[in-house]
């Protein structure tokens, strides 16, 4: 499993240079729109006007861009969502700001989240490897805080896994409906999201 | 629009004799395992143990044999829905019988939903609408159940749109981490489900 790790370029996804972060936010939106295996290398490269040859110099090959974008994907996810959450806050409001962030993160990026969700068994077993363990430690936010509130009795006695898929579920949803230009802004729907899991939808 | 549906062909997938209902099968878990765009209809054909053409006689092309599916399991989960539904039971109950439906629906028929689910993208734009036109009418049968709720003060006054998202992400979502074998029966997680949104997380 290193050794897959080791052979991926090693800058972290916040170094993009101008030029690679151009290649990389091109790939996310054409890989977004047809689906990774309906998207040559050769289509994003003549999408961004520039020869295959420059697009391989930043990126060996598809899948490693894939990568990088999964990767970068969930990286980001995952900074904003622990940036939002105040360890000292009751574990309802910990639950709202771990969603406030979520939808927000899906709602500003879209193409890199969509191909996230979308693109997860195009990656070969040990790249997929890497990204389950890295999307696994991100569920566990979301669960560990409803364990918290479980345990303390903020929250009622739901099973944390189940109580974690539905949030997670409606947060990942997202991307196949959010429009930047549709009726609901970012900040809209993670409170009525927050409001309908935290008290339901009876009266 | 009526084209693409008048060149398939006109039994409805209800009557699919024993062959063909194999070669369904079949194709729905390989689709569902590799993605329809890294399946060939050869490597269909092989796990059957048949020749290409024998599967070209039942599915004239993979994108047909795609449409079929996603027909298919549309249905299917509309008919199970629908059934499950008492027009007579008030909003939250029969919101609890649309949700105990879809589960279980999606436990049944892992393979076909989970295509469902993963594929829009890859079926032509023409079939495409066919299949979002089947969805839509879906959708709205959980989004009229909510606007009923709100309407008779049944339900709290939510967005039934918002609403009809989350409910139907949580039970979308299903397929992606269900297993047959797992640590949950679809009845439980009908209810933790039905209980969780109506009632939601705080005590």
């Amino acid at each position: 499993m290193t050794t897959a790790i080791q052979t991926e370029p090693k800058a972290p996804a916040r170094e993009r240079g101008a030029g690679e972060e151009n290649i990389f936010r091109v790939a996310c939106h054409i890989f977004r729109e047809r689906g990774y295996h309906a998207t040559s290398m050769r289509a994003i490269s003549s999408t961004l006007g520039m020869q295959p040859a420059a697009l391989y110099y930043y990126y060996p090959g598809k899948e490693n861009l894939l990568f990088r974008i999964m990767e970068s994907a969930i990286d980001a996810l995952t900074a904003r969502v622990l940036e939002a959450i105040n360890p000292a806050d009751p574990a309802p409001q910990r639950l709202r700001q771990a969603i406030g962030a979520h939808v927000t993160a899906v709602a500003d990026h879209l193409d890199e989240l969509g191909v996230f969700f979308q693109e997860l068994r195009a990656l070969s077993p040990k790249r997929r490897e890497v990204i389950q363990a890295k999307r696994d430690r991100y569920e566990h936010i979301f669960r560990d805080i409803l364990q918290d509130g479980v345990d303390s009795g903020e929250l009622t006695r739901v099973d944390p896994r189940l109580a974690g898929f539905v949030i997670l579920a409606a947060c990942n949803w997202l991307y196949s409906w959010f429009k930047p230009d549709g009726a609901y802004r970012p900040e809209e729907i993670a409170a009525a999201f927050g409001d309908m899991l935290l008290h339901g939808l009876l009266p």
